[in-house]
């Protein structure tokens, strides 16, 4: 999407040959652009979080294993570089699932033809990516257009939690590109932003994502919600997702859950959007059945930011001494989710509805 | 109650006549006590919320009141300080009442029997307010002790939002005083702390309380609840509240509503424990009628702790322009309120279930 005009993707390759992404670390207060020139930079920049988000953890450890075939094009290298980038984040889905695609690829060839196949693979894979979150984005522009049209063309607002933005994929995000495409498409669009504590993604990257690219916004604290969704100040909440069960419970950040409450409470629409490598088909019972990380307390205690004279550190706001749990996710039942916005269509968040839509990867556990 | 093992109020006269308070802005990282010797000092303390909480700002007016008799007891110099004091908070029901009960005390007296008078009435001022909150503590009580009855005496785990401790009354606090007598019952009891974003009350007051009492307690986010909730870690909210309607609605810091959802959701018992003077009789619909007050974007795009280095400052955690939308009450819903935890007793957030507690009030519109 734009940043103040020009359009980025969060990975990509110059002309030169060189890759490039956007250090998000510094997100919101600096927008530094590096070049990623071997392996180790990319293990670095994956493990660091320099990158985040599933998709782009998966594209960029894509480009690494290509990077490396450009120096090193050998079996060994090759075998190597697997393991190297697959213990960067060792959670994270798209990253095992990326590195397997090339494998899968590169293996079979000679050495001398690896470098110029793993840039193709790299780059169909940014962009296979960057598609599923356009056709997410067509279908939950569906939902946007009828909620404006009911209203007489006045302004539809949209609550969001978290950052399932643009920077957490390769372009479009998921929960933002309804958002996109709604104001593409020229609709009067609001969101409301939750600042997602603790980690604050709503204020670090989503305000700073539509910001950039001219969204109207308001950012709120993750108390207010419920709120404006009781005065008829929300029109609907779209939310991404880090793993969807096979009946439609959602695993996404926490504080989610109490937004679908509220949004249930005051018969306000409550959309996920997905890619469908999210939906995990071994899971039914997402609140019995999903591990919930449970992160360390200085997340609770602390919070970045910046400071008047422009560092940026981090300030801690309880008594020295005080204790903090911190669990990192939560799961909203299926019960709670008007709909799945998939890059096939919307269903249901029923085990009914998913398995109409994905005929051919349902019932595999 | 106790910091360190010593006993406190948060307002008090020292043996030779000097009132002092706990200047709590500097909490939860500095625990600074200040004598307040004039009428101007004293306003200043109220309108710069070096003291705050409704209870303790109508107590902190009425020892205003006292030290301006002692030093100028004559019948335009008690004129002139209602007012002065009357506007430094405007929006404090209690200020307005304590002002006009040492008025009430002290108008019919000859100037030379005001100072005594005036600082009895200031002291019975406070007693009451530690009378009517430690009441409400027994009454609370009761119920902790059903759950730690029902659950073997296991560990009981309560969670609370925002500060309704005893910074913000003269002693006990209102939501924290049932907690603090289950203590010195002997109780297993543990406490989540919301921290309460924006202004972070929950990080910075209620964590600094029970850790100075020596309260087992965790801090969490304010999105953390209903995921605590829903995986049986909480068996009781209790918060406080700014107004209550005669139906029962409750009106509290915003992101109360979120948590009365949770416990509803999740079969949690959801208390709120006021003392009656919070009850607004002329007020039914809460959330129709309850004017909801919008604070500053700053509270939100700005974060205050501590740096590494010592110094008390202010983050800013979102990108410079995006704007903020900051509601700082929420309406509860009578229907969500398990009951109401008054001086007097408990009772259902009910219109029949206040007026059976309050003949004497209700239906005084």
């Amino acid at each position: 999407m734009k940043i103040d005009g020009t359009h980025y993707r969060s990975i990509w390759r110059e002309p030169s040959g060189e890759v490039r992404i956007i250090d998000q670390r510094w997100l919101p207060h600096d927008l530094r652009i590096v070049p990623l020139t071997n392996r180790a930079e990319f293990a670095v920049a994956i493990r660091d979080m320099w990158v985040r988000g599933a998709p782009l953890i998966g594209a960029t450890a894509a480009y690494g294993v290509a990077v490396q075939m450009a120096a090193d094009p050998s079996d060994a290298s090759l075998a190597e570089t697997y393991d190297i980038l697959n213990e960067t984040r060792p959670t994270a889905i798209n990253l095992r699932w990326a590195l397997d695609e090339m494998m899968k690829v590169l293996k079979p060839l000679s050495p001398a033809d690896r470098a110029a196949a793993a840039f193709a693979r790299a780059a169909a894979i940014s962009d296979e990516d960057v598609e599923m979150n356009r056709q997410i984005g067509l279908n939950g522009l569906e939902i946007i257009r009828d909620i404006s049209r009911r209203k007489g063309g006045k302004r539809v607002n949209v609550l969001t939690h978290c950052n399932a933005g643009w920077p957490a994929t390769v372009d479009w995000g998921t929960a933002t590109s309804p958002i996109y495409h709604a104001v593409e498409d020229g609709i009067d669009i609001h969101v409301f932003v939750d600042e997602t504590r603790p980690r604050n993604q709503g204020a670090q990257l989503t305000s700073w994502e539509l910001n950039s690219h001219g969204v109207s916004h308001d950012l709120i604290v993750d108390n207010a919600g419920g709120h404006l969704m009781q005065h008829g100040e929300v029109d609907l909440v779209i939310v991404g997702t880090d793993r969807t069960t096979a009946r439609g419970d959602v695993c996404n950040k926490i504080g989610t859950y109490l937004k679908a409450l509220a949004a249930k409470a005051n018969g306000v629409p409550f959309y996920v959007a997905l890619p469908s490598p999210t939906i995990d088909w071994t899971v039914v019972d997402g609140v019995k059945e999903i591990p919930i990380e449970e992160r360390s307390g200085v997340e609770v205690t602390h919070v970045q930011g910046r400071s008047e004279d422009g560092r940026i550190l981090s300030v801690q706001i309880s008594p020295t001494g005080t204790p903090a749990r911190n669990p990192a996710f939560d799961v909203t039942p299926a019960e709670l989710v008007t709909g799945l916005i998939t890059e096939r269509g919307i269903c249901p968040a029923t085990t009914e509805g998913l398995a109409a839509m994905f005929p051919d990867r349902a019932g595999r556990r």
